[in-house]
């Protein structure tokens, strides 16, 4: 069984099963707030939210950035609930201070400056594997985090890229399991990113649990077709509500 | 929901989830026979097993043959299961005639003439999907059959081909809903091959019925140390029952 | 230095660099004459023309079959250029007789009965890269012919499958001298379908040239605008004229 | 033709064939200078050598770091050569003042912040395709560097990740007419990540030439058994003076 890490009193691994939920941009404060009280109604233990976004083309919308910290923080702050956010640069660290947890973007998990600068800290932090890293890699670059001092990283399994084009990337179900041999570090899945597409999140949220993940970080957004950033692949506080529901049956299940 | 299609009692698809269960060779009349006894009480509808095995290299094990295809039809007719068993020529259809379902196996997958000739028969198709080949390409094979006159063909996923070594293929669970969302054709998983170890098939077994497939093929060995194929992947009678009976309540609670 | 296979008069390997050239497909009798007199004028040893398509949907044009077997014989015979065309079914065997070089094409390279049947015959055989398939793995494709008898086996790399889509496939250069330090084995490469696009081709050539290949196997055509298969990424017989001179040159430099 | 970009007198694009040479990483003042000399003397016009190294693993050699970068500008000042290093992180741009052409590594090709931070130089930059990235990709993380007010940016096609394990990543020489025909920026190409076998290097570098690029980047080592990184992959001084020679008789056939 992984080991659990304690963020602010929800606990991930262990034997626990925590939902990550949230939109992928934060847009503003009325949508990250009503964003935030359904996914913890719905049994969400931590909010995400991102407010520096690191995007492909430079003239794509980038995040609220600073603005987008703040406004996470009241929604943390309203809900009690804790917050993953992402982090692009080490500079930004003292923006980080009451963040919860730190995500490490798939483009960003060979960073190893930046995951120094992380192990220097006292943080959880949540590691997306790389597009094209392997398991092996991904556990290196937890090494680079860990031998820094921070012994709290959590893997998050989104998607690697491959020839398929249907999805955005192919989900790798495979790592839960074959990470768990392989590491005590807590693994949690990202289907969101992978699917690209909204009806593939909810098969695909029910397999990571089936697959004994710690854990599902899913995208969630209230008003899908408007959102600034990937509402293809959002889901709504509705179909969340229900796809958990199922989730923590088939949790009891496999035990 | 997908179509159902009958085997000898058996249905695949219609809302049923099928268990296809069996080694990766038949290798003598006491090991298929004692493996086939098992999985059915356990809960098995089709037995598998294979005769002609195609292998990369011309110096492997090449399968029993003529002698294997009869060894699972005494099996068939001990037990009262269907059998499924891959074809690697057309022109051994003749072979076939007692065969319920015929397998095309990955590396065949667009083998067009050998589908022509399959599409010509009235026997159930278990298509596998190409280790490089997009779900698209799945649905142009399936069309090579079903255009010849056969529309009962049963898509499996069994791995598609990663720069990931951890695993032997990397299982694309994606496919299952998105294949569901184009095709009314029934989806089937064989984490067995993907895996290529043991541990994982049981994880990513419980995760192909999460994610909705209608039914799973895997590897079961009475002894996988010394099986003459593919042992490291096979789990026991024991394993397998286990699994079962986990998969069975999955199903119930995704509905 | 690899071997030398002599078709008819015309040698592939043994320190040769032997072109390969013609269309994608045979369409008639006009377009494969002067298409084959174009290309012997400019330096090409062998003429190829398919016959028989393999095709991702059953309802693509699938060649002229027999038709285009005789056709390309007629070009044979105007010409006196050998002839190489692909097989799809060893059942068709009879109708190669007169054909000089019979080619498995990628999506058939692990069809191991077809390898077996051709391994059979004293024909030298063309066996493409699958499109997922190791360097490795190609070599054991070779073996199933070799094992059954028959030693002229030509290796062709044409373009594997990748995560990157601007191209049709990656053409693997690399493959070149890998295989040569491998194998004896000539080794051709096939820059036409890696490429998918016209203005590629070119260039490529003179790569794979000067990677050290044996040979290479370009697409022709008198009219690619209206060629029934593949006209985006075939060259027009002056580009090819062109782009043999230089090849001839960049082989001389690197001896 | 592309762009040519100025580095203290010499020229990569605008027609020009520019070669940079030197070894994986600095080691000593020595090893620079030997090397330094050996490849200016064949031909080369920019001097490689890594002081600050991204690897795998935390526990792997990292680079000598600042001292790397003195040694580095000591054969600079020795020889004449203008030098080429990588940064890893934006914080360490005071120490490359006195670096000519500043290098992004293949794992930082999306390090949005970092890009952004160079584009605030004016210092020329080499880009390096990251291994799982498309060409548009690489364009768009030009982009990143060019939108923020610098130009000179120099794209590296080094290998992408694939399936094939026999080199160490598959080297897609068609990135180099496929980005000429995108942009007019140069384009190098680095073959010796991608081999990571030595006797493969030579006949890559030559079709990378062949194939139109406007310069190549080689790892040369005075003595690659003892090199403290990449050694297998490296070249000794006699052979790139071979290569080099070959090199440029290509260049004036391909015009």
């Amino acid at each position: 069984m992984s080991k659990a890490i304690d963020i602010n009193g929800v606990r991930i691994g262990g034997g626990n099963f925590t939902v990550i939920a949230g939109p992928c941009c934060v847009e503003s404060e009325e949508q990250i707030l009503q964003i935030a009280r359904c996914v913890k109604q719905s049994g969400a233990g931590l909010l995400r939210g991102g407010a520096y976004k690191g995007r492909t083309s430079p003239y794509d919308f980038q995040g609220l950035k600073e603005e987008g910290l703040e406004l996470l923080l009241k929604a943390k702050k309203a809900t009690g609930m804790p917050v993953v956010t992402e982090i692009v640069s080490a500079d930004h660290l003292p923006l980080f201070e009451d963040i919860d947890v730190i995500q490490v973007g798939a483009r960003n998990m060979q960073n190893f400056e930046l995951l120094r600068a992380l192990g220097r800290t006292d943080k959880p932090i949540l590691l997306k594997r790389g597009m094209a890293n392997t398991l092996r890699e991904l556990l290196m670059s937890a090494e680079y985090i860990k031998s820094a001092g921070n012994n709290q990283v959590i893997l998050c399994e989104r998607g690697i890229r491959t020839f398929e084009t249907y999805t955005r990337n192919t989900l790798d179900l495979s790592a839960v399991p074959a990470l768990k041999a392989m590491t005590d570090l807590p693994v949690v899945v990202d289907p969101s990113h992978a699917a690209g597409k909204e009806f593939l999140v909810a098969p695909l949220s029910m397999a990571a649990a089936a697959a004994g993940a710690d854990g599902i970080m899913i995208e969630v957004h209230n008003d899908p077709e408007h959102a600034l950033c990937d509402g293809e692949q959002a889901i709504t506080p509705e179909q969340f509500d229900e796809v958990i529901g199922k989730i923590m049956k088939i949790r009891e299940i496999i035990g």
